[in-house]
């Protein structure tokens, strides 16, 4: 019953495993020749933080700057970094060479241990362990996924495309009624696009939102994949919209709540975060709209006021924030929408559409937004 | 490309919506009878507190007793929610006839308006709707599926068995790299099982911890099914567990960590909850067995000492609590196991045995446990 292509010694290597071990294999023969040349062991790696991030207005992404760091054994701040890099491409080494997958706590575990004569763990916790991770990304310009470690699949999708995912044919017309789940791991050489009727993409923020489209069958009659990401998508999730977008040309629609989450996810989804710029370059979809919930919406749809969710200090404090991002700042409609809405001093939720009826926002309010071309750009 | 079959009007219905709207029908046509006779409105409802909740020792699970409390409209502490019942049920019977499902949200905002008159909201948030949902199924004695009202899923499964899914055939051997999604409602009119070559269920706690059973071929050489919830496993995975277990016969194995957080889902899976007591009949599954991780494990398989995770405060209070529930209270086996965590004082997660390997625990742990039958039951 079960097809041999899914044994992962066979399918679940990168096309550019051999370009990743080669990656780690150069990392750690620097620092051998280090130690044999009598230098003090080191490497280099790009600053992974506020300062380093910049939006790129050209390519309309954030991007990680040139600004990098050393991390230096004989260095008390460094050393016990040092030791973990080299630790963390240990165990990644061991993983791709496998042939497995590896989740981000697993790696955290099987690189645990106590460092030789002492009780000091190598590792406190997985919050020290993550961060390490990213490093290593960055030092060898390999993303998470390449490394063979994953997270916790988040979101799915529904729509008229193929998709093979590890040997196996995926018709996402004719799965079940939580759609195809989006793994954690997308990267071409195990999820390939095969035949695609669809025009478009609507992302949607939440499960319950996506299963109401579902339901109403949009993506029949529309001719469109319906996606959702459980709340802020996981990276498989935006490296999935990515490769759908850049792929098979396929515009992205984001559908989220009018407040300053809904706007950050899609500046996510649009730009990329500051906190993990390195990835921005495979992830973002510069050419991603917003379709909605806009500020007007509430006066244009006569909504009653029960909609409204009060804005608290918090948001308050969020929408300054996002003001702020360079990526906002210029943009005088978004500056608009988003004043609209602290004029308003309450947030509204894709559901609150269901106060006109059930399938309102299925039946009309993204049908005519589609219509009229009426985005947020 | 899309079959017909997955249009709301004709398969989303249960079984028993003919049933289900009677109910509906007569717990309104009790009220307007009063009013007509000019008795005080008022219906009755079992009593949804702990006080209200037994462990039923031989059927092994919590179940709902037969205390009752009225709900009446000329009470001032109950005219409220007296009037957010039938607001509820209304709208109920408008989405079980509109032959569609609601997510509880959707539903908050649908019934949410101001009272005739006043400023004042019939509900102030979902707070206030969803205890008036599950109030509403027991005074039904209708499951929420039953209502046709959707959370968020969460879970998913894989292995020999063909499931049908809204008209869908599903083969879950053959389905993407994170398997089948578990629906959020599964009730037998709109998932049926098809063939089925599984002889048990593993369940695991979390999804990534499913991933390396997944990735590791374990359904396939184990001929089972492997399912996950995603943390604590909500009513549709519950639901599906407890199908799976009763219409297939087959035996329900938890993997799940070292705490009382695992020993809670465990129990939940198990005896059904305190909280929703009157579901537990539906929901429970009673011969389900504890494979793991057991607090000898450290000793038993040598584990480093790296993998432990010190108990906080908040972990003992929980275990007191646990330990006080009466259906672990009289068992010996699971006294001892608790008491063996707290005498350790640490925790241990199931990915702890990445620390031996990272498929340690599919190829060894598991396998072992399942040849010995060491369970806790």
């Amino acid at each position: 019953m079960a097809k041999k292509a899914a044994s992962p010694g066979d399918t679940s290597r990168r096309p550019s495993d051999k370009d990743t071990l080669g990656k780690l294999r150069g990392l750690s023969r620097q620092v051998v020749q280090q130690v044999r040349k009598k230098q003090d062991p080191m490497f280099n790696l790009p600053l992974r933080t506020l300062s380093n991030a910049h939006y790129n207005p050209k390519r309309r992404i954030i991007e990680m700057g040139g600004a990098r760091q050393s991390r230096e054994l004989f260095n008390l701040g460094q050393a016990k970094s040092f030791m973990q890099s080299l630790l963390i491409a240990s165990g990644v080494k061991d993983v791709i060479e496998a042939g497995k997958n590896a989740s981000l706590r697993s790696l955290y575990y099987a690189c645990k241990h106590d460092i030789e004569g002492t009780s000091e763990p190598t590792f406190e916790d997985q919050e020290e362990s993550d961060p390490i991770i990213e490093d290593l990304e960055v030092t060898l310009n390999a993303l998470r996924e390449e490394l063979h470690l994953f997270a916790e699949a988040r979101g799915s999708l529904a729509g008229p495309i193929t998709i093979t995912d590890r040997g196996r044919h995926q018709d996402c017309m004719e799965l079940g009624s939580a759609g195809y789940p989006i793994p954690s791991i997308v990267e071409p050489d195990v999820i390939k696009f095969k035949k695609c009727d669809a025009k478009f993409v609507l992302h949607v923020e939440k499960g319950t939102v996506w299963q109401r489209f579902y339901e109403d069958g949009f993506h029949e009659k529309h001719h469109c994949i319906i996606s959702h990401g459980q709340g802020q998508p996981p990276r498989g999730c935006r490296r999935m919209l990515f490769r759908l977008h850049n792929e098979l040309k396929l515009p992205v629609y984001c559908l989220l709540d009018n407040d300053p989450w809904g706007h950050y996810i899609y500046s996510v989804i649009k730009q990329g975060s500051i906190n993990l710029a390195f990835e921005s370059q495979r992830m973002a979809v510069p050419d991603a709209k917003f379709i909605g919930i806009r500020s007007r919406d509430y006066e244009e749809f006569k909504l009653n006021k029960n909609v409204q969710i009060k804005m608290k200090d918090v948001d308050e404090k969020r929408v300054q924030q996002i003001l702020d991002y360079p990526w906002f700042k210029g943009k005088r409609h978004w500056e608009k929408e988003i004043q609209q809405m602290c004029q308003h001093g309450f947030k509204m939720e894709v559901e609150a559409l269901t106060n006109r009826s059930l399938s309102f926002v299925t039946e009309e309010y993204v049908p005519l937004k589609l219509k009229k071309g009426d985005f947020l750009d």
